[in-house]
């Protein structure tokens, strides 16, 4: 199994001081404080059993809501499984299939959990904005897709009329279709969806990590269709028992919209921000979604683990080499996890370190 | 997958009122008030990021520290690997395996995990004591062999000598040793200890769900040989990211030993009340640690799961279906999971329930 690296450069970026962290995908923003009073609740009242294995049955009733104010689809709570990060739900659904395709720069731990169960994983190119399209879909052959949108490294997001195409060749080639929507929420342009809208058997993989600001309770969520819901019952009893019990309490809280809207705004300004000030630097896509810089260093180096390295121990930026997302050695990815204040340093140390060591 | 029958009668049993549950292995006991402080303070200081994916470093320090102090074993915390409850260790264990053997009957995640990563599980006959013994070992065919003790579902517990023969056993036949350790500390025998004693390339895993009461904040822990502990990170980094945060931060508070001793009464108090007032009932061997019963129903049924359901309907007793655990359909396992005046209540049931319906 291939290292996930940005796990290995935060542990050595940890050793050193002073270090801007754009390299972890780890919102640094808090949860809203409803979510806080909720958790403190909780262990007030002794919630440290397990629970149901699908999880609270209020919780899946929230985020079936969420599912109705967000998107206005319709989801049945019992086709939802409360899970352990988003990580689990990756192992519950890569269960369904044989041969895994996914577009190209790719969420490095997606091959990870396919070598774990021993599933194939194939890489589909992507045009030049790292998009797919269904010309490319059928010259490879799988039975299941994974697309993920808002895609993390790269920030790209299928808009309606892209998500529809995707969505109806799987239907139609009896695909089936697994959605990573973990960055729903922190998009940047009017029009985007669940695949849901347009697929019913689609599986949807997400969770409170980003959007919600609760990565470290390690919570998230798999919904499925009919025909899967009591397959993938029994996987999260055994793998999961049942999510940690006070995330799930906590996570009751975190639909707090009016909160989710600044933390939104701030992704979006950070990325403005960032965005302006690095595209005469490298190439860089502009990114509509997520928290990431998909940043083209071709002009510096054509590698960019050694790049990352020099960049953490020169200039005190930890940054995400693009080898962690696929046959990627000249791109790095940056986190836009800290506030604008952080970023502005960042910025003109990376200016000072490619006129000094580039 | 087979399901884990427990998890679908703990739904049935939900549903019904005045139900004594002595179906799922959660102890009803809280944790060390410390715990609750700890989780309590974590919250207050917005503990919500993600953590190394080991885990924190003071908290596998505490585990090395515990391993010196109960069984007087060296370990270094570099070794440990903090695992969202156990289930998440064993997928890292088994990554390593490729036909691993078990004595049976076996805990039914164990055959599940290693359906999830396509490895082969063989299930090793045991003596009329559940027990494992050398010769036994010799006419399988296998790279690795799990054991528990204690046992779950039958409460066996391996001596130093037994314990040490499947040791030595293991290491001069080049195997790797899976120790499920998750109910030391619940023993009510004198001697016993960790694989560790015995074999230094043994894998050993335990956690926080049982002895230290705290099911719901699924936090457990796997120790890895030198060689194996960096790819045993890589997995973890891509499975877990890292364990709950908030119960990670608890759990460096669940060392309480004066706390955990009563704990430790409280279940042999339970064991010894339930297995003399159940043994003329059914076949019983008496269990020495864990908190279950493994009870021979032949002499009323030869369908455990018809025989489970029925003394759930008609008696409200929710107990576990010996299918759950292997090909065993004359056992049912009894959790002593309540406490003493649940259980004088249970006794009566059960004995109404054997006169009037079997």
């Amino acid at each position: 199994m291939k290292p996930f690296i940005v796990m290995d450069i935060v542990k050595e970026a940890l050793k050193l001081d002073d270090v801007i962290h754009l390299e972890i995908g780890e919102p640094d923003l808090l949860p809203s404080p409803k979510v806080k009073e909720a958790a403190l609740k909780a262990i007030e009242k002794n919630k440290f059993f397990y629970t149901e294995s699908k999880g609270l049955k209020e919780l899946r009733e929230k985020i079936a809501k969420h599912y109705q104010v967000f998107y206005n689809v319709e989801v049945n709570p019992q086709n939802i499984i409360i899970t352990t990060g988003t990580s689990t739900a990756f192992l519950i659904a890569f269960y369904f299939a044989k041969k895994i395709a996914s577009p190209s720069p790719t969420y490095p731990c997606y091959p990870n959990f396919a070598e774990l169960e021993n599933k194939e994983f194939i890489n589909i190119s992507t045009d030049k904005n790292f998009k797919l399209n269904i010309d490319m879909l059928k010259t490879y052959d799988f039975d299941t897709l994974m697309i993920s949108s808002p895609n993390n490294p790269t920030g790209i997001v299928y808009d309606n009329k892209e998500l529809k195409e995707i969505c109806e060749f799987c239907e139609k080639n009896n695909k089936l279709l697994i959605s990573d929507e973990l960055y729903h929420g922190l998009v940047y342009i009017n029009e985007y969806t669940t695949a849901l809208k347009f697929n019913k058997n689609a599986i949807i993989i997400n969770g409170f990590s980003k959007f919600f600001c609760m990565p470290g309770f390690r919570i998230g969520w798999i919904i499925l269709p009919d025909n899967l819901v009591r397959k993938a019952e029994i996987i999260a009893q055994n793998i999961l028992i049942s999510a940690p019990t006070l995330s799930q309490y906590a996570a009751l809280e975190a639909f707090d919209y009016e909160y989710l809207q600044n933390v939104k705004k701030e992704f979006q300004k950070r990325r403005d921000f960032l965005y302006e000030n690095l595209k005469d630097l490298f190439e860089i896509t502009q990114p509509q979604g997520a928290f990431y810089l998909w940043c083209d260093i071709s002009r510096y180096s054509d590698n960019s683990f050694d790049f990352a390295k020099k960049l953490l121990y020169k200039a005190k930026v930890a940054v995400t080499p693009g080898v962690d997302f696929g046959n990627f050695p000249n791109y790095i990815r940056i986190a836009y996890t800290k506030n604008i204040y952080e970023l502005e340093k960042a910025v003109i140390r990376i200016e000072n370190f490619l006129k000094n060591y580039c």
